[in-house]
């Protein structure tokens, strides 16, 4: 075929999954191997589950407002669709659960285990709505019973991944649902869910508008809500340890959350916040619960990371009560955030740390000897694929942010953002 | 919801969809990282994809033999399914295509980019079949021209990616497809493709039945395929260099192979090993091509590593000349099949390097400082989560292959491998 005659079709990006370039995607894994690092330097074990499961387990629970994208071969038959259908996972619990489920007499517990992949919904277009995203979870599932004490190690373990990621301020506001799930009951509240999702909008909607909905729509008289309202102002353990529990539950809820805070003392000072409001409108959450803002970056209105204790992970898959804490950062929205308001500077666009310069064709040996002994010396080198002018090799290593190059003809070694140019020997050089 | 009265859906394993316990995705999150590390210090950037594509684009080569998912939201309606289709990508050079096209004017040429992540494949559930698997590429990609030195960095760095893995003797075979079709085009045969198709049989069905079905599906007479086949037994530099061509083409074959060939000298011996009878089938391979074997795997029979060099990767999307070379690990299947026959040994359960006794809860501060001092020295560290008997916390280090424990009532740690305690300070204390 000659070329003029060639189809061309030409691609689009696809709405909702992002793709970065080179040097964007440096620091996006940058990123994601501090994360990791944090979360193993706790003990966390990874896991990674298929990207796809049953849509029985995935609709286990009932029906989920997360929209499910499921698989169909391009090419299938009737035989096929007959085929137990299958979609993709929408968040990593659901999996960690069917796991933890699947393989309960292989695993030690407590079992604490991380998860870094990609997640999809299939929402519908629209700005800032992603349907491909990468989620980073921490969860403890013990059997029975799981110590308070690592509610309190969640919010460490995530002010350590995120503070290092030169993002500002992190704040994480902790609560717990006993709390209000303790006054409801004093209160005569049987259905919860509408009310703690109602509460769940504070932020959002204001304490006014919140108000009429939990008159209108939840039936409450203007005396609980008036409670209800004051509860969520209250932050800071001594008022909250002030507060005069209506029932058991409260009580245990004001101990939990005094016990928590206690153990985060040693964290910087404005780090957690103990807030009220934060009640988390899924109604899985049985205990503590987690929000996270970025305090330096406006632009980044939603909670960076949440979570929080439930009191069963996997009963619809298994019968076992299997308690657990957890957390997720919601990592591509936040990269994408960042990137997309100019907070995230990119230099490098590749690993490279020496361009090896190749002075001519005959010195191929002994420039691909050099870079061997740098690789050696635990440096990621390039050798110049051509024989071309110096200026334009240099021009090639300072275009896409390489620190040095090394000549092997002088057997010097020049760091592009000093200038200077001194004699090295590869096997026993370091970069700075 | 009484506990008896719930309902419970037990999961089922997807065929085809791999997932491993947690000790052995330890190893393989090591394998990974040593790729990945290989592939950095050669210069090559990383960049990920979204696991869906247009079906255009994934189809835009024409009909293509692999099974493609196609992607439809759970709850779709008649104006989603006039949306554009998408589908998961089957490999990582699809995109890796659609990606160079779409980017070309951000992207600095060479561009070397490294790929590590799950393609997908709706193949029918059959042993061994994987329908979601890891790949781990390396590709150049150049405008117009390509040196030919890039053709030998391929196996140099997959030698290197390979031999760490503890997979012992690895054999990477390499050929030059113009030898084969110079000849073919000396013999004057128009339709080449049957005729390569044919001849990587060669392994499987052996000389007898691959002449039987050159004679009579490709028309090719007794003579010429003696040629062709003698032409396959073909190995060894000095045997290449010896060939007679017939055409400029086979020359430009012969020659190229032998400059890569010689480049490659530095590596051990066995290592790299010419072989005419590798062809490929695949027909956008136009020069070099690779394929490797696992000496000491016996039941490891197909190549865990191949590819090769293409005149035009992108040019179904972008109306420019994009030669590239590239090779591909298969990761999962790779994996999968050491894990299956033993050859992988799991000792750790987890990353955890030091468990931090938890003596009896008032000492609970005491235990978190000492964790924390252990990590700062970039150790892994638990506190065990309960103040149980001294016997139980060691137990459990034991169990999921935690090194040492850490007494912090003693300043002690013991090394439970050698069974030696001695006094040692967190801050500076280092594991071996």
């Amino acid at each position: 075929m000659s070329k003029d005659k060639k189809q061309i079709y030409k691609p689009k990006a696809i709405s909702g999954f992002p793709e970065w370039l080179p040097e964007e995607r440096l620091i996006e894994q940058q990123w994601l191997d501090h994360i990791r690092r944090v979360f193993e330097s706790y003990g966390y074990t990874s896991i990674e589950t298929p990207a796809a499961e049953e849509i029985d387990v995935l609709t286990a629970k009932g029906e989920t407002d997360k929209e499910i994208y499921t698989l169909t071969r391009l090419q299938a038959d009737d035989s096929d669709k007959r085929e137990a259908r299958i979609g993709l996972h929408f968040d990593q619990t659901v999996p960690l659960a069917r796991y933890t489920a699947m393989h309960f007499n292989e695993l030690d517990f407590p079992f604490k285990r991380y998860a870094m992949q990609k997640v999809w919904r299939g929402e519908r277009p629209q700005l800032g709505r992603m349907r491909e995203f990468y989620q980073c979870d921490i969860d403890v599932i013990h059997v029975d019973h799981l110590p308070l004490h690592f509610d309190a190690e969640m919010p460490a373990v995530i002010y350590e991944a995120l503070s290092a990621l030169d993002i500002g301020r992190i704040q994480i506001k902790i609560s717990n649902r006993k709390i209000l799930l303790g006054l409801l009951d004093a209160m005569g509240v049987e259905d919860t869910i509408p009310v703690t999702r109602t509460v769940d909008k504070l932020d959002k909607l204001g304490p006014e508008e919140v108000t009429k909905l939990l008159m209108n729509d939840c039936g409450l008289s203007k005396d609980h809500c008036e409670k209800i309202l004051h509860l969520t102002t209250v932050s800071g353990v001594a008022d909250i340890r002030a507060i005069t529990p209506d029932n058991d539950q409260m009580k245990e809820g004001i101990e939990e959350l005094a016990f928590v805070l206690d153990q985060l003392s040693h964290l910087p000072e404005g780090v957690i916040k103990a807030d009220l409001s934060i009640v988390r409108g899924l109604d899985y959450y049985t205990g503590t619960v987690y929000e996270t803002r970025l305090l330096d970056i406006p632009e980044f209105t939603s909670s960076v990371c949440s979570g929080g204790r439930y009191d069963d992970l996997a009963g619809s898959y298994i019968n076992k009560h299997l308690p657990g804490v957890g957390i997720s950062i919601g990592f591509t929205r936040l990269f994408d955030v960042l990137r997309h308001h100019g907070y995230i500077k990119a230099h490098k666009k590749c690993p490279t740390d020496v361009l090896v310069i190749l002075p001519d064709e005959d010195m191929r040996a002994e420039t691909a000897k050099v870079a061997q002994a740098l690789r050696a010396g635990g440096h990621n080198v390039e050798v110049y694929h051509a024989p071309q002018k110096i200026g334009k090799q240099i021009a090639y290593a300072e275009k896409k942010g390489i620190g040095y190059v090394w000549f092997p003809d002088l057997g010097e070694v020049k760091n592009l953002a000093s200038g200077t140019q001194e004699k090295a020997n590869a096997t026993t050089w370091k970069a700075k």
